[in-house]
């Protein structure tokens, strides 16, 4: 099965020189991948120009002249028909690629995508969603960041949304779902949470319940359903917490002479710990809830090769059929009038 | 100077086989403190028999039969006259000691503590302020689960009682304040970050704008405001991240025999690094914006040694004299009605 990708090549904190150079890392991985880069050309081809001929004949340069800021409101996004956001996602929409990957400003990917894509039937808002590594596996984790402002039915459709990637991806018939919140009694949490705890508690879900923050690195549930806001804050904390524990680790080796042979010594052990630990591993969260086609959102602040690892998530997500899965799963878990039973 | 501390030694996941112990931990540290521990004495007696005698002359039992549950509502809480966390406030309110530690019911603890002690002037509701470790020192991080459901206003107060606090024990005469959100640009962010972004910008405190995630721990300030809701869930978020870490680190060791003995050499580096990464040393987090006393919460799930760190941090607050610190900052930071110039 060929692959296309399309890639927003001028999003993310970075831009071009981190975005040319992971596609072409994950060209050279994946032979029967093919990308196309969207983006201001001259910027684009010096840096395509010394790749293999191998790798040049499976790519090609789309002309995007505007640029979507990191911090631009969404009606000036709008009008910016031809930036490379959009044209990225309208490749996918004209079934030019199967795929699209950002690392642009969140809001306007959620806002293009939406539009162009459409949602799943009984879906309104399409939720960021990531699998997260936990002690016994990993969780998918929405909405991180694609919905600030949510209502109790918006935490619901996440839930139904997460189960269905859950199923879809790890044949797993019955996933958990936990909504995040501060405490696991009834009483406890916001209006939110208690009125999105009653919907899913009256759906059809296989609905855990509360859980905690550190629920998710200990893989309480399959699925953890919060508001976008907690989401993103709590992802982005993980982060920090993670990059500052690396400092930790270093200046520790670093502290003497006897320390850095200790270093030296252990050094395999402390690089897998520390590959395993990283973040960049686990980049590329997908916007879940599209109707046709799949977007994948990177990390702003990514390196190539978190990048490379996005673009991997997204031909994972095209060649595992993901799309056509959640409707399947979908129509399984609404009843027959597209309502949930 | 005496210090006295009341101990809720009912409070938290474990109750008093881990908040007896810790209290006989920290008296024998702080030779010139005493505690109170308040409790059913028929549980807590057995548990002081044999402790030294130079301990057991610097503690006094203070039977409490009722004990608030971790899950119970504040209605119910406020029905019980004779529980361990009231009688324990109580003990502060009489000024039989100058600060109270419990391991309980956060919501209970906040509305006790608020009712029987009083805010500070221009403040009306305490907050759960916690000093997070950083990879620059420390930020002090508020509301951490003492409210919920917050207005703007609510997080500018947080703001100021931050400042106060940092400025307070810091001697840092203009701490910068950050305040939480899904990202660093104007446009960012949900209602109730942009109205409180407005109030603290227009203040005289030294706001320095939103923050992410990942500034926390990269300590881009000295004081980080969010709702307790958002705060709470980045907190144990960030915590069960250190565990699964923690966990990570010990399978990669144990992985075979050459891991083992690499770990085995690098054992010293391994232990110091853990114990940096350890959160039970910054267990104990100041409900601040009291007037009339110092409370602690420990962590619900604290061991004995994390419940010590909390009770050494409540003797810190009291031999620093914090609440007439904090009294003091607030009267320089307010206008002289009162109010924030």
């Amino acid at each position: 099965m060929k692959i296309t990708i399309a890639v927003d090549c001028m999003g993310g904190d970075h831009g071009p020189v981190v975005t040319v150079p992971g596609s072409l890392a994950f060209l050279s991985k994946h032979p029967n991948a093919e990308t196309v880069l969207v983006g201001r050309e001259e910027e684009l081809s010096p840096l395509v120009e010394k790749a293999p001929a191998g790798l040049k004949s499976r790519l090609r340069i789309y002309n995007a002249t505007q640029v979507v800021g990191m911090d631009e409101p969404p009606a000036s996004v709008r009008s910016k028909k031809n930036s490379s956001m959009r044209e990225a996602i309208h490749l996918v929409k004209h079934g030019e690629a199967q795929a699209a990957v950002s690392a642009g400003n969140t809001g306007a990917l959620v806002m293009i995508s939406r539009f162009a894509l459409k949602t799943l039937p009984g879906i309104n808002r399409p939720a960021i969603c990531f699998a997260l590594p936990t002690i016994k596996g990993h969780i998918y984790a929405l909405d991180l960041g694609g919905n600030v402002d949510c209502t109790p039915e918006h935490l619901f459709e996440f839930g139904i949304m997460g189960a269905m990637l859950a199923s879809a991806l790890d044949h797993n018939e019955r996933p958990t779902v936990g909504l995040l919140n501060v405490g696991t009694e009834e009483i406890k949490g916001n209006e939110l949470t208690r009125r999105a705890g009653e919907l899913l508690q009256a759906s059809n879900l296989n609905y855990y319940g509360y859980i905690e923050g550190d629920d998710i690195f200990k893989g309480t549930t399959d699925v953890v359903v919060c508001d976008g806001f907690t989401g993103n804050v709590a992802l982005k904390t993980s982060e920090g917490l993670g990059k500052m524990l690396g400092t930790f680790l270093r200046e520790e080796v670093r502290r003497g002479p006897l320390t850095m042979l200790m270093g030296l010594v252990a050094m395999p052990l402390l690089r897998r710990f520390r590959n395993r630990a990283n973040p960049g591993h686990y980049n590329g969260a997908v916007l879940l809830g599209l109707r046709n086609g799949v977007v994948l959102k990177s990390h702003g602040s990514a390196d190539a090769f978190a990048f490379e690892q996005a673009l991997a998530r997204a031909a994972d997500a095209v060649s595992n059929d993901l799309i056509q899965r959640l409707r399947d799963r979908l129509d399984t878990m609404m009843g027959p009038n597209g309502e949930d039973a």
